[in-house]
């Protein structure tokens, strides 16, 4: 039922509102949008069509630029020796508690157990070894979309579950200077990928040590902020310098003919990043989904009963031809439902555009768009000229969803000179703070708080100064983002 | 080094003749070509970037056809619980001998082990149950692109390996005649994918009862005839009844209202077809690779030295534009090697269009066109007209390259109506025979000719009379299809 002002409200959904339970949103709105539902196994995921449409979308785009950017994709298995995540000692450290293990197969115990991968540095560096022989060899830029396994004690559907989609890029290069610009590269195309197709405006910079990936030397993140302010890191890149080459012995023979290690990087985006999706447009109403990424953009809802509704479809099928003919993913509503019915579920699903079309609007030659984001209202448009306008309607869209996301982040992020504002601002969204790069101190915060360091922001002023926790002079030569985080 | 006809033979690229030992001939081309590389687990496989890409292809224009027919894709988990497994109890006789078992995760072991997916009837079952309750909810069209696991004593790359990738759809109806439609359906497409994409004829068919998918009513088969005239199950459709819908309770209330148990099907092809097209059309030259999943279609080889090189490499790069414009996949090879190295290079790797440009072809308008099946001898073509004549070349590839086939098909393949002219026909290729129907005669003629019953072709006269094994009354009402099999 909507509510009296014709605006219904999460309850009318049976979503529980923002400001009362920002998970419980969250849970009951990933499950009644039909994204995704739980699987048998517990912290595992199903990916329901319309879920799994964002990620073929997804897909699609990243993977473009990854191909742009000469990256190939490859194919690497799922079951790793044991042995091998052993060879790298941070990363088994890093990654043992994680692991799900394969000890029989075949019908009987295996010599030695597989782990499911947590991720692929180990085999893919055993292949590296295999494939590269010369410096004409390098750089080797291979990506993989695959499954991973990590187990997930407290699992939250898309930002953490055992079983997770993703792509990794894995490469190897000459030398430390080449994997680096590759590590920054792949970061910026993380940084396009979330502000030009997700809507999502993220802070860029490096992880402090105590937050680098398992064998990392440095690791990069891209963190957003969701409506509850709090921090999300949506994709990292990686580089690893030679600790992979040397536990896998990827070597090449330089100009001189003399035996080097190479340098590796890797970079990965997760179905996460559909869990960021929700959370940084979703409201009260459901889903606001980014053009970029919707099943649909535009659902055109056919009203009318008896006599007067075949004209109405015919125009309805005729409207969503022209808008597909023009690369608009366009869908009519033909279900047996009343247009309340249908409005709501659109609204919940997130779709960027609403065409209301009934005979009246017919006769007059014209249909009702109402967007999602709503500041518009209801408007009428000719049907003449309305498919025409739809590009530029999603790429406003797109635009006023940034633009609405970016103020959110702006609002809720302050610089905190001392405890007492850090403790209130990290209460209230992102603090920039300076810190003296002692992990017991960030430990310290994080006891306090419940706030982390989310990253040594890229385009951050230089400054120096005194701890906002202990007091010691700061490191890093500028303020750190802190946060609560998912 | 080209041997002196000019036409390099297997031998020159390392490979030994197919006529020589065709296991060797296909194993040394998967590497030598850099489809794919074995893993560090025995059985696993690792599929490298040029491979990868013909199953990217593969994929988008199978995804293509399945959306078309309104399926949607989905993701279920990797991991099933083993109690999944027994509900239906032919499907756990069938699979437990292949199954990868997980017992630990966490860091400890699990109260129930867990199954790593050898196929994903059980789970989807589970969830199918769980969505399901009207026949407004039908049909349900499901698929997924996923890896699966079984664990394989013989493994051979693409053919048989403990970690594949596919397609795996499965579908829900009101009843069986709807259930048997879509099987129907879904077979015609891995028909038409064969035969249009890559250029492979196949006999589709049903069955024998022995032959089954564990746990389905009815299974129907694509197979296809290597060049050492062995069958290839390339894809199968499935109609389980209402087994699945009973073991995992997949019910829906019909429109008067009474439960009932939906019939539902499921349909694969998997990463094996890849190797269906290695050994359907490859050479004692290499892999010749239909143009619907060639990586490269055309690869222009740009010839000659010093200053005359720079006005080739720019005529190359247009005639590439030029070609890409026309929707072709076309290469310009630029690395620093002798262009008998490229030649022989791409020969192996069964690019269909090779074009030769050098400063001479360049002075006189022209270059040098040799199609990969050779028949054409070289061609030179104006450049003028050549990247608008490529689509056509291209679509006449395609169809020699399944006439070439079918032609094949139909030399290696008889009638049989005794046993001794079974026998050796069995040994030649495809026999064609009255059977009786019973599992042990179909057993006997396996021990005695490593032949089995490939199908029971859609297609067939109808034709009674006496088993070619035994003598007894025919069964089936028609001839079957009996080979030697991968």
């Amino acid at each position: 039922m909507a509510a009296k002002d014709g605006n219904p409200k999460a309850r009318d959904k049976g979503i529980t509102p923002q400001g009362e339970d920002f998970s419980a949103w969250y849970n009951e709105l990933v499950l009644k949008a039909e994204l995704a539902d739980r699987g048998p196994v517990k912290g595992t995921m199903v990916i329901r069509p319309y879920g799994y449409r964002m990620w073929e979308l997804l897909q699609a785009r990243l993977d473009q630029m990854f191909k742009e950017t000469g990256h190939q994709n490859a194919y690497f298995p799922l079951l790793i020796p044991e042995s091998y995540l052993k060879r790298e000692a941070e990363h088994v450290e890093g990654f043992s508690p994680e692991l799900a293990v394969v000890t029989h197969a075949g019908g009987k115990e295996l010599e030695e157990p597989l782990v499911v991968r947590p991720t692929s540095e180990t085999v893919i560096g055993e292949m590296f070894s295999r494939w590269i022989s010369s410096h004409r060899d390098l750089p080797l830029l291979v990506n993989q979309w695959a499954n991973v396994v990590r187990w997930e004690l407290r699992p939250r559907l898309f930002l953490r579950t055992t079983e997770f989609l993703w792509q990794e890029g894995h490469t190897a290069h000459v030398d430390g200077a080449d994997a680096m610009a590759e590590t920054m590269r792949m970061l910026g195309i993380y940084v396009s990928f979330a502000r030009d197709v997700a809507a999502i405006p993220v802070i860029e910079g490096e992880k402090t040590p105590g937050e680098r990936f398992a064998g990392a030397l440095r690791t990069f993140t891209i963190e957003a902020m969701m409506r509850d302010r709090r921090a999300l890191q949506s994709a990292t890149s990686h580089y690893m310098g030679d600790n992979f080459s040397r536990a896998f012995d990827i070597t090449y023979a330089n100009e001189r003919n003399e035996l080097v290690h190479c340098h590796t990087t890797s970079w990965g985006l997760s179905t996460r990043m559909l869990g960021a999706v929700i959370m940084a447009h979703g409201d009260d109403r459901g889903l606001v989904l980014p053009p970029g990424l919707a099943p649909h953009q535009v659902v055109i809802v056919p009203i009318g009963r008896g006599d007067e509704r075949a004209a109405v479809d015919e125009a309805a099928a005729r409207l969503a031809t022209d808008m597909e003919a023009r690369g608009v993913r366009a869908h009519v509503d033909g279900r047996d439902a009343s247009p309340g019915f249908k409005f709501n579920d659109w609204e919940l699903r997130g779709v960027p555009l609403r065409v209301e079309l009934g005979p009246r609007d017919l006769a007059s030659g014209q249909a009702v768009v109402v967007a999602r984001l709503g500041a518009e209202g209801k408007q009428a448009v000719g049907l003449d000229s309305l498919a025409a306008s739809v590009p530029d309607r999603l790429s406003a869209f797109h635009a006023a969803l940034l633009e609405r996301a970016t103020s959110f982040g702006d609002e809720h992020t302050a610089a905190a000179d001392d405890w007492d504002a850090f403790a209130a601002q990290v209460g209230e969204g992102f603090a920039n703070a300076l810190h003296c790069g002692r992990a017991e101190c960030e430990d310290d915060i994080k006891a306090g708080t419940a706030a982390t360091p989310r990253c040594v922001p890229s385009d951050g002023e230089p400054e120096e100064g005194t701890c906002v926790r202990c007091g010691l002079p700061s490191a890093y030569g500028k303020r750190l983002v802190f946060a609560r985080s998912y």
